[in-house]
């Protein structure tokens, strides 16, 4: 009768998601009189990126006996930077390897991706929109791990409260089609939200875009704070020539002040490219949510103080200057 | 003071990850005494894919008042297949439309990416052993997924006991590096174990491969089920010469019974290159771990019985014969 | 005060047109008393295409004491076939060699090209829109090529009065933008045009295209024989996508009569995947208008009965059996 | 009993190439007593290129009710460029469409074509010999736009004519066949030219090119002023190699003041490398005269002074500080 | 006062062109009391190719005491075929391994292009004319070694005195250069030769060489065997066309049974080109000549009849059922 | 009862690998009182190179009664310079055009190779070790021009006897194999070497190749020179990975003193980044045995003072400031 199939909270920190071979190594390595050892463990990438997920790996390792140095959340990383290292007796540490490497794994590549998207974006914002592609228990690691690399807020509620920010978003063609049509809707909205609340309204459902946002703009008048254009790819998706036309016809007819909010398959490359032309904020999922996790390695780097390695890897500590120590 | 970031079953169960708009969509379809409208919801898939994570969505939406038609795990679809209908009160389900998404995207693209490893393995054998780079929360839920598509077993302690399966795997390198010698850990390892465990030992940590391998052989004779070779990358990795140079040597030395079992970076073109030559079967990690969540889209397809839809798509009901009707 | 710079029929009938140095050669010829040699000459093109052009051919050698063989318009051509092949004293031809490739060449590669987009519609039609493209003093010479290459039907009014047939085409965006609505233009050129008339209505002006479609579908109601979509590049142009939804909703709301006709950039493989999806008809511009012409050469190849040949030619006649005798 | 298919100069001036749908618009316009409305419309090209044709539309549009700005003829312009602006009442100009925009096109085409191997040419100077490939209709005025483009000279005699220059060019191949040896003939046109006439002779008819060069100098002597190498693709047309050999023995018997005179198949590319190793002069055909014609399009962007545009266009004057007020 | 650097004869039977290391090797395994080891050594290519080269190495290798099985010169070899193995104490032949590997390399790479040509004449004959492109000791090994792979005849007169045949060839250009004139020499030519020798003369010095071949065949009547194309790349190499347009005018000339012989630059593909349209006969040069030399590995396989291999290799002999017993 | 098909020194010197064509145009010229005439030839290569053979030309040239200049042994030339000229009465050199030729054609390649190796070296050393790759008679005539072209020295012994230096060079795989151990036939090595003899030892035969150092480097201590690295393709070759962990794990045992030394499929390519992470000395083989020899041309530029080509080449002497004269 589990309803849901991920780990608990309490599962991941008594470490159920271990693999079950560190396990026995502890039960052999005890049996040899050798599970006390103190060894020097050091965790790197394979690649660049940003960091993320140390704050949980953090809370499994509180009071372990051990020292720990690690990087900060937000800070850069390059291919084989030993971005933690943890030294102490290694049935201290031992069976957390496989939770610790994937928490990090999973909030690396995800704050990785949002960091290019802001590189994309410059002074310009954008909201995660990912959380339907993920499952639901790490929605919300996903759009912590966002805000991290750089994202101006989340859609999902549970991430917004964890982030202590409101959850962001306009109405989704569901409510459209529902109603039956753009106007009726957003004059419904623009009265039931609150005074402070910016309008934004979704404009591709039933017509032409352009002649939507001028219809719209009409109808809610200096209450609109901007339109969202979502064209489907059966339609061509967002082009940059569409938001000219439609930056240069709102202008036109003295909406200059309605913004242009973009969502849909949005990639660095076509953010740059609408920035240009007129759009004022981005809306991305797939980019974000579908980032490979950025695969960690941890290697036993010294034995009772002497450098040790397996063959292929150089025995010894791997010094980065930007470690710091951490009060567990 | 809450000390990991995913989202807890009872978080998930009420809607607290979904996003902020469908909340607001119900409010404002309420003010326009439009919530209760009966509609139709389609869910479908942009790529081809192995379907997973239902178990999930039909506990997510049990005691709503609706129906349901959905695919069975396990079975394959194509592009813009229905794989689920759902038909009732748009409150009933609307708010879980990010919930429902995102726990079909995840499992669907790892149980894809294991079915193509299946495909690859033929008749033999492969565990996942991916868990270490995904967040521990999901862990439970990739191995689980990894299952369904075709793996053989899971490394995973939480995702064995889901499955009621034995979680399986040899000893780490850690173990090696911290007893000095391969063949000193071997033969506590072999003495350790109950009697009916398959012993398989890693051969690349300290020497030439052949070499080791011949020399566990003899150490623990027919007690070893089976070696694991993981050369790393910067050693050129595991290749097709290796394998056939070690099967050739083991079998010369009156070895033919002893399995080798291939790890490190393993992809269904090197699974396939390596059984040819004599590997028996295979750990596979991030092929499945990073395989991108396969997006899921939910369209509204009929308002009051009347077929709809926004710009771009089709109206009305598309049928598929795999639809069986779920019991909520 | 020459007022348009293309040549009068009679300045290409009396040879004004020819290369300069035809006419030196036969003073020089004279001068050594061979201008009366008898030869014989062929014209090949080096490419595949369609025969045409060879009508004003005959018209400019009338008269001439000469024996000709030709093929018939229409007819396909391979590269190096003999295409035209002339007999008699050389005086009497050879100042018109200019005159007559250059009547073959640009027919034969409008002609050629048509035949490429005929084969791309199969049985569905076409018409040549490309006589905005040309000077128009060849407009016609265009068109007339084109219906030999197979279209339907041509836009010039003075190429259709050659063809003896009726000028076809809609309204133009023009009459639209004009006109501020395209639903009120449509009810006036429905009034206005004789009973028999097929009238078809441009609809991508000011409106998401199958939205107007619907619109003038319900104004004109079975008056309305089509409708054109010329999408400009700035919107993706006309996808199948498009055409898709257009036939899928023009049919769900009871149009299916409607036909579907399509301009605007088409290609022999944008016109195939055009009408898998429901295209009826196609209207060709440029790719009628911008092919290059088919370059003929005319070589001597026996003089007074001996086979010549320049260098890296081979010398004597090139058999055809599609040739035939002229009687001039 | 028409014996060329090209409209004549009358036909074009009164319009009757024009599309079939202008008439009609006008019509339409007519009963909806919209026929006088004051428009504004602009043509642009979508392709950089040379302008040429202007004065032919200058002698169409004489004494209609309009205002024109324009750009002078061998002017560059970009894409979307604004080459032309009408104003007036729509029925003053309206069915003019067509045949302006085409009278255009196949101008800048041919003019374009021509200033690309201007470029390559540098100092030395070309000939069109391009008449032979088009229409003879057209042929004239390919030649003249080809001289607005930067052509040094024209074989056809009527576009010679028309830009009051003498036509230039060699004698053919055919020629050389009759009279059976290339010296005998240039001897004979020695003899036959006026004093003043620059005397060339093709050299690959039937002998090795240097080899013949050298003849038909030491025959003509000062009387030579150069040689056309012309040899066919069969027999690898003319190289580089070649000319530099050709120069080089041309020189080292004494007739360093004998021209190489260059022609077939030429295109910049090839011009730039047979400049280099000593070829003085040029003869180009195909590459002028297979241009594409440059597509114009006109676009309506003020309706009685407000500015219009159909979807996917911005609406309002485009400015272009190259556009000269004309004087009908 | 050593005039020439290749090694003798002599030095190369006493094995003064090994490797110093095996040297060095053998006083070392002296010192081990194991040079008399008894050893099996194989030795294989890497690649596909044409088996040459043995009769020297059974002369190396006569009068050892050793066991010797081999393949059949012009047999063919696949990548890792044993092409000869070889039993007995080390010391008998280890000093050897340089001299044989080398013998083989270069005879084996030489025929190899050899058969290659062959394959793309069917049943045309060629000859090698590489001797100008390698050192003159190696001449001879190389014609031989053609001549084993395919090909007919050689020019080098020491390599057709070992191989028992008559050296084959033309006059070379310089002849025609200092002669001044191909005729002229021809005659002298056809003259001084003994009846039945097949008088061939090179025809592009000095004029087009279709000119050329028509004067020579008119001078030398039936006397002439064939004419040889020898275009230099500067002047394009000879092509497909010309040798088409050569055979075509001999032909209609009445020469028919004048042969065509091509030589310059010639590989397989060219060849199969020209012999579609009429070359007769070819001569190959630097295909031959430059062709890589076959690497050849030895390895011991066996060491007193126990199977026994380097890393990366697999233990024990390799059986080809090619391999012969050979009496040394 | 010829033993080796080489050519022997007094065969190449009395012209018996000429080709006999040379011999028969002697014979004609004769025949027309022309063998006399003075001619001035120059040889040219195709390419960029570095210039061997020389001497082995002017031994040939010896005592005729000419005139030479030529280049430097181991200067570099650039395509068509002129590197011999050579003038005299045609019968005293024409019957050594193909010797001459082919001896240079052979160095000049191997020298150029080695050249290419000697660059990305840079100020490291290499051996050729390609002696087992060519024809033992060339061989010496191999490793001379490799020396020309950089190498440090060379295996083959009688090379070295004509260079007048030490033959250099390692232990063989076959050695290794016969003593059964690495470790046992290194320290005889050691104690059976002159004191002055640098010993490197063969590391990768029976184990891992950084634990086989280390145990050899143990065994000899100070007595080791360096180590040699020749891992077989079957198992990833020599990579820079290897080389960069080796070096870390000699350093870090205390034996920094240790050389690494590499042979295997070497080229100027890998050479540079394997010397990038520490190799400090090659061995290279194929790269220069197999470099295709640079084909030479000799054309007669001048014929009794008068310049002359044939088609396609220019006539006259062709300056060299490189060339100098030679005393025969
Ligand atoms: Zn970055
Ligand atoms: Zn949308
Ligand atoms: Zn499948
Ligand atoms: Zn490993
Ligand atoms: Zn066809
Ligand atoms: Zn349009
Ligand atoms: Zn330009
Ligand atoms: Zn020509
Ligand atoms: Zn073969
Ligand atoms: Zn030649
Ligand atoms: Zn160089
Ligand atoms: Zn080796």
């Amino acid at each position: 009768d589990r309803k849901i199939h991920s780990a608990t909270h309490e599962e991941i920190l008594k470490g159920a998601t271990t693999d079950i071979y560190f396990l026995r190594t502890l039960d052999i390595l005890k049996e040899m009189d050798l599970d006390s050892t103190t060894v020097t463990a050091e965790i790197f990438p394979r690649k660049h990126g940003v960091f993320a997920g140390i704050e949980e790996v953090k809370n499994i390792l509180k009071n372990k006996d051990i020292e720990m140095w690690t990087l900060d959340e937000g800070e850069e990383f390059s291919p084989k930077d030993t971005v933690i290292r943890i030294k102490g007796p290694y049935k201290e540490f031992g069976a957390y390897e496989t939770v610790i490497l994937g928490a990090l794994a999973s909030a690396c590549g995800w704050a990785t991706a949002a960091r290019e998207i802001k590189e994309a974006c410059g002074e310009k914002s954008f909201l995660c929109f990912g959380a339907r592609h993920v499952h639901p228990s790490v929605a919300p690691v996903m759009e912590r791990a966002a805000v991290i690399g750089g994202a101006n807020g989340a859609s999902c509620i549970l991430a917004a409260k964890l982030l202590d920010i409101q959850p962001s978003g306009t109405l989704p063609h569901a409510a459209m089609l529902i109603a039956g049509d753009t106007k009726k809707i957003a004059e419904v909205y623009d009265e039931v939200m609150p005074e402070d609340h910016k309008r934004i309204v979704l404009v591709d459902t039933f017509k032409d875009e352009v002649e939507e946002s001028l219809r719209i703009a009409k109808a809610l008048g200096k209450n609109l704070y901007g339109i969202r254009v979502d064209t489907p790819s059966e339609r061509g998706g967002v082009t940059p020539n569409l938001i000219k036309e439609l930056r240069y016809k709102l202008d036109m007819a003295g909406y200059n002040y309605v913004k242009i909010f973009v969502s849909g398959g949005l990639t660095p490359d076509r953010i740059k490219k609408l920035s240009e032309v007129g759009a004022d904020s981005f809306g991305v999922g797939s980019y974000i949510s579908a980032a490979s996790p950025i695969d960690m390695t941890m290697d036993i780097k010294e034995v009772e103080g002497k450098p040790v390695a397996k063959r292929g890897r150089l025995p010894g500590l791997v010094d980065n200057p930007k470690l710091k120590y951490v009060q567990l």
